[in-house]
Order: C-alpha cells, then sequence, then structure tokens
C-alpha cells in the first residue's frame, strides 16, 4: 500500500561533539520518507523554497519516493534548523529555527495522494494536521507525531486531532510534559485515554514503548557504539513502523510489533551517519539481516 | 549451588514524593540475598549493630537464608543511609549516610562458606572486595558490584579486583565514569577490556545491557506503573541474576541471558514498594507468571 507523509522539508546545520555539518538534508518528513522507502512507496507532501538544491529531490526520486507533492515556493527560502549536541549524544540545544515558507505551508493534497489509507503526519502543528486529515476521509490508518512545541501552544487543538487520528509517537519528555506524569508506563496510558487506539513513546537511546488497550510492552534500541548524529532518529523510526505497516496493509497486534522493531533499526542506522548519509547505503537486506540480529538478541 | 553474598547491611530512610519509610531493612546484601533466594540457598555476610531488629534476621532465615555469616558487633551501631527521590523516581539525593559498623567491616568467611563456587561481591570499597575474595580460592563464578564513590577514591584497588573478577555489574553513569565515555556500548566494552570476562550495565528503569567477548545487547525493563521505591533495583537484579545462575550451575551464554531476565524481573517487583515489602508477598510462580510476560513482549 502506498504510504502519504506531510511534515517538514528542511536544510539542517547539525554540531556534535567532535564533528559538525552545514545545510544538509533534513526534515522530519524527509527522514520519515527515506526510512519507509526501504518498505513500499511513499508519497511526500511538504514545502521548500527557491534556494532547495533539486539534488536533494533527484534523491528522494530515486529512492522512490514520489515528490510531486513537494511544493517549491517561488522567492521562498526553505526551513532551517540548526542544533548542538551535548556529549551524552541524547541532549541537544536548538540554536536557531527559520520556519520561512514552512511557516504558512498550507497543504493541498493532489488528488491521488487523498485515496492513500496510510497516512502519517510528521512535524507540524495540530491545526495543519487537522487540515490535511479533512483531506483524508478514507484514511485506515492516520497515526501522527507532536511535539513539545505544539503541546505547550496549541492543547485544545492536539486535543482535538487525538480524537481523530489511530496512534501517536511523541517521544518520553513529550509525554511527560502531555500528562504530567514522570512514569512512562502511566504517561502512556494516559495518552491512550485521550483518543489514539495506540500510542508509541520514542525513548532515544533506551528504545520505544508501545500501549494499546490490550497491550504494553518495550522494545529496546538496537546497540550500536557509531552515534555520529541522532537527528531525524524519531522520524526515521516513525517511517521504519509506517513502512512497514503499509507494506503488510495491515496494523493488528503482531504487525506492529514487528514494524515497531523495523522503526527501531531503521533509526540505530539513522545515528551512524549526518543526514541520510547512513541510510543512502544500505538495501532492505541490511536490515533483515540487523533484524537476525536484534531478534537473537531478544530470545532467550 | 549456594551462593555467596557479601555487602552492606542497613536501616535506610526513604523519602519519595507521595511517602515515606523509616529505619526500614536495608543494604546491598539484603536485598540481593532476598532476590536470590527464590532460586537457591544464600549465604549472606554482612554485619550489624546491637540495635538490629532481630525480626530482620528471622525474616531472612524464613526465606532460606544463611545468616550465620551475619557479624552482630556489641555495641555497634548499624549502618544507616537515608535519601530522598525526585518526582522522576530515577534520582535520588543522598541526605545521610552513617557507616557505623560497616565502616571498619573485615569478614572472616566461615570455613563452609569459603568453598562456595558462585560468590557476588555486593556493595563494598574494592580493599574489602579483594580480602572477601582472597578467602575464596575455589570461586568459579565471582561477579562485583561497584560504586561511584570507589571509582572516584579507590581507582588502583579497583583495577586489580577488576583482573580478578568474572563479572562486573554496575550502573550506567558509573559505567561513563569510570570509563570517561558517554556512549554505553562502547563504555561497556572498555570496562570489559579492564579485566572481567562480562560486563552488565543497569540502566535503572530502562533495563540492563551485557558485554561479554562475543556478545552485547539489551533488555529493557518490565513496564510497571507502579514504581513506590527504587531503592534495592540494582541489587535485587543482581540477586535475580546470581540467584538463578546458582541455581543452574553454570554460566554459559544462553543460562547467563535467561539469569538476566530474572534479574529484571526480580527488581520489578523490588521497585512496587518500599523496602522487602513486595518481594515478601510474591513467589517463584509470581516470577514465572511475569517472566511469560517478559517472553511474549519480546517476541514477535
Amino acid at each position: 500500500m502506498p504510504l502519504l507523509v506531510v511534515g517538514s522539508v528542511a536544510l539542517d546545520s547539525v554540531e556534535t561533539p567532535s564533528d559538525r555539518r552545514e545545510n544538509v538534508l533534513g526534515g522530519s518528513a524527509v527522514h520519515f520518507s527515506y526510512a519507509a522507502s526501504f518498505f513500499t512507496g511513499v508519497r511526500l507532501v511538504g514545502v521548500v523554497g527557491e534556494d532547495w538544491p533539486t539534488a536533494h529531490t533527484a534523491l528522494l526520486q530515486k529512492q522512490g519516493i514520489d515528490t510531486s507533492g513537494l511544493q517549491v515556493v517561488a522567492g521562498g527560502k526553505t526551513f532551517r534548523w540548526s542544533g548542538k549536541y551535548q556529549p551524552n549524544m541524547n541532549d541537544r540545544d536548538t540554536l536557531e529555527v527559520h520556519l520561512n515558507v514552512f511557516e504558512h505551508f498550507d497543504p493541498v493534497l493532489p488528488e491521488a495522494f487523498r485515496r492513500c489509507s496510510f497516512v502519517f503526519l510528521a512535524n507540524g502543528s495540530p491545526t495543519l494536521q487537522l487540515k490535511v486529515l479533512d483531506q483524508l476521509p478514507g484514511a485506515q490508518l492516520a497515526v501522527a507525531d507532536t511535539m513539545d512545541l505544539w503541546i505547550k501552544t496549541q492543547r485544545d487543538e492536539l486535543a482535538t486531532l487525538l480524537k481523530r487520528i489511530d496512534g501517536l509517537v511523541l517521544n518520553d519528555s513529550e509525554a511527560k510534559l502531555l500528562t504530567d506524569d514522570e512514569n512512562l508506563v502511566r504517561a502512556g496510558h494516559a495518552v491512550r485515554a485521550m483518543g489514539p487506539k495506540f500510542v508509541v513513546i520514542k525513548k532515544g537511546e533506551h528504545g520505544a514503548m508501545f500501549f494499546s488497550e490490550h497491550e504494553t510492552y518495550v522494545l529496546p534500541a538496537y546497540p550500536t557504539e557509531r552515534v555520529v548524529d541522532p537527528t531525524g532518529a524519531g522520524d526515521s523510526f516513525a517511517g521504519g513502523m509506517m513502512g512497514y505497516l503499509a507494506e503488510q496493509g495491515k496494523f493488528d497486534p503482531v504487525t506492529l510489533k514487528t514494524a515497531m522493531a523495523y522503526g527501531v533499526l531503521v533509526a540505530s542506522f539513522n545515528v551512524e551517519d549526518f543526514s541520510l548519509d547512513r541510510l543512502k547505503g544500505i538495501a532492505r537486506s541490511d536490515l533483515e539481516g540487523r533484524m537476525e540480529e536484534y531478534r537473537r538478541m531478544l530470545s532467550f
């Protein structure tokens, strides 16, 4: 099944304790799309400015990602983010954010995209996410991401969104902020009680937790000693997860757990280099190889 | 196989965001012993003062723990620790430590104890741990715990210890401190390079990691929403792990991984109430029940 994603497309500048990159390919929808493209056809909706290198679009297309929903705003500038990672490679400081053309992004989905059954609403305000959902009356599985910014500034809109989506993906600090509960197990169930059928809490280097009415589980991250740049890890996790679900065309409990595992593994590759540099060098077979190791790691 | 443990026996005062307990049964060797007693006969070596309630000794004996190595120092006072947990129930501030009789603890093992093959050196200085090891020439599996205090104050003695033990158990912040590396995968292997055949890094609510020459893996914590008091979680983890190994009488890779899982599960019960209150209410069958859930959680 094709998978639709709507979200940010960006040029990132990243500083780590040992290295840095300027204006590299980034954004939630980009990391998500590339990760999902190992599993299924992806339809990307986003916006960029005139400064957007066409080579980036070509790279996505080469991976089979349909970029016909990527608007280029004449005279506009692409969303830019710059951040600096602390020595633990987990905490980061945002140095600068220039929303640019993303600030007034108001996507109108191409007709063919409106029939997608599997949908991911990546980084964007709940208002924007709701507008996209309105254009997708036939979505079978609509999953969204959210951020601390929206929890703080658009809580009502987020509450409305949560009642309309099937799944929410957020990170641990966001789950605590949204529920005012420091225990992630209680927090996960509390978010689920706000509407979505399932909730995934991303814990960075510690893996991810899943919550549905009948299931609560945790999958650890794949242990890698090569953490070069964690930017986009959460989005590539979501991309791996949603990509696998769309490939399978279903989202029963067993498929969901396997999808979570693929998400963990795509993210483990994503952090091994800047931008998409590591993902560009791997194939589905590398994911399957790591999956074998991961299954072995978790069986005893 | 019987399992020997040498470590602290204490009276703890614990404050959490919602509750508190004064002078309850605690100490590394106590949490360890009780956790291990679900699996095997435990021989406890420690020291207490005249203020030690005999009911505590009776409780341990009832669980089949041999307390003949528990010295009572006439006129002495038992080791006391008091601490306060932050709202996240992971970070804690130590409010007071009174080593009392533990300060000059110089254990002389009973003759019968010296023949133990499975040994755990719980909280204590590397100097103390080395003195105990000297009395155990026939140990098949000697595993030790260590603490930030010893990493800072007895690094040379710790280095000597590491060359003489089979396994080391320490927590994430201690592993980073010992290796000056923020990446836990690299840190785990770096600690192993200091001597022990295997290293276990405890990550609290995020589970535990294992490192040996041929294996690196992570097991997540069992997700519990009832975290009342994390005191002793690490010791009960080690107790569950070592108890299972001693019960099996072997420590091949498969047995070690299963032992890690039992450690995770005993610890998950331990945190559900103060002191040993939760462990006192469970039986081996409760551990097996949770093990079934845990295996199901990790399979897909």
